[in-house]
């Protein structure tokens, strides 16, 4: 079969834990996987490393990048951007790697407009209910804050249906598992095999 | 997620290893999947238990059924019916088993056509001086049989493309695996299950 990458974006409500799920698939398919590292204009957090969380850039170098057609895809929010980086990326696929973008619905949709091939997964927690416990369970967030990613995320369900796959996520190491599967499952599609299925035609000519 | 069973057609080359492949998962999964016994007209061979290889019908029975649309398609080689009856299939998928096809190229796309949300692999060796490796190490086909197979094969090889995922025979058990996770993923499917979705955006406006 073919061994170039495939680009994943993976998508999902705030609270569905889509980011504890791709630390440990990164973790335990290392050599499978890369994350696309966001280049940003925000100020780096405490606690955040330059090319780990995001590459960070100042609104000049941003607009260059975006000028000389350095990203996949960017977006602004809230006065800063954020985009992808399409070097690296192209690289990873190049070796064999499959690539993650963890990146939000109008960013996911913009790659698979421009990118047809890329797969897009939509991480979920099993209900609303459990979305919103998970959200309270955290501790950490005001009431205002709940309610507002719960809002977000009425507005983000709406575009479920563009994602390819939905990743329930019930239990932790199940849904690691489940999203290696579908992904390497993705790796058989025929449209993404075309040089072995030229390949088998011509051979079985000379056979 | 959605309890409904999926319809899968397998196809591939003679000589490929489908019924091996087949009988390795159905007795590995044997709860999750359900192989759809055709109706032919054709005599039964000796060993030909009726319900298992096939159910035996006369033309007229056979006919019978066509007229009352009791079959979900069905074809006519040399001078015999063959065809997939429709209820065992339907009674199965309710049940939430995926079943699984064992037909032909054009059978394949007629079901594909009638019912879009059929999965549709084919089996193929890695390679097309490996298939002919297999079909004369079977040491029980003529030369003109093995050469008639290789002809139809370079005739099946102009549809691999119309197929959902390509099954690449080269280790059994790795061929077996591969194929119910191929399965297992499409259940993860966004677009079989819209249930879960139009769930999901009823539950998180009521949050």
């Amino acid at each position: 079969m073919e061994n170039k990458g495939i680009l994943i974006v993976v998508s999902g409500f705030s609270g569905a834990g889509k980011g504890t799920i791709m630390r440990a698939l990164l973790d335990k398919y290392e050599e499978t996987y890369a994350l696309s590292v966001s280049a940003t204009t925000r100020d780096p957090r405490p606690g955040e490393v330059e090319g780990r969380e995001y590459f960070f850039r100042t609104v000049e170098e941003f607009e260059k990048m975006i000028a000389k057609e350095d990203l996949i895809e960017y977006a602004k929010y809230v006065d800063n951007y954020y985009g992808t980086p399409r070097t690296y990326v192209e690289e990873q696929l190049e070796r064999g790697r499959d690539v993650i973008l963890e990146i939000e619905i109008q960013g996911a949709l913009k790659v698979k407009e421009k990118f047809p091939e890329t797969l897009l997964l939509f991480v979920t927690p099993p209900s609303a209910a459990e979305l919103k416990r998970r959200l309270e369970g955290r501790g950490t967030e005001t009431p205002e804050v709940i309610a507002s990613r719960m809002k977000r995320a009425r507005e983000e369900a709406e575009y479920m249906d563009r994602y390819d796959y939905l990743i329930i996520n019930d239990d932790l190491n199940e849904c690691v598992e489940e999203m290696h599967q579908i992904i390497q499952g993705e790796h058989r599609r025929s449209y993404r095999n075309n040089a072995f299925m030229e390949h088998m035609k011509e051979d079985l000519k000379g056979e």
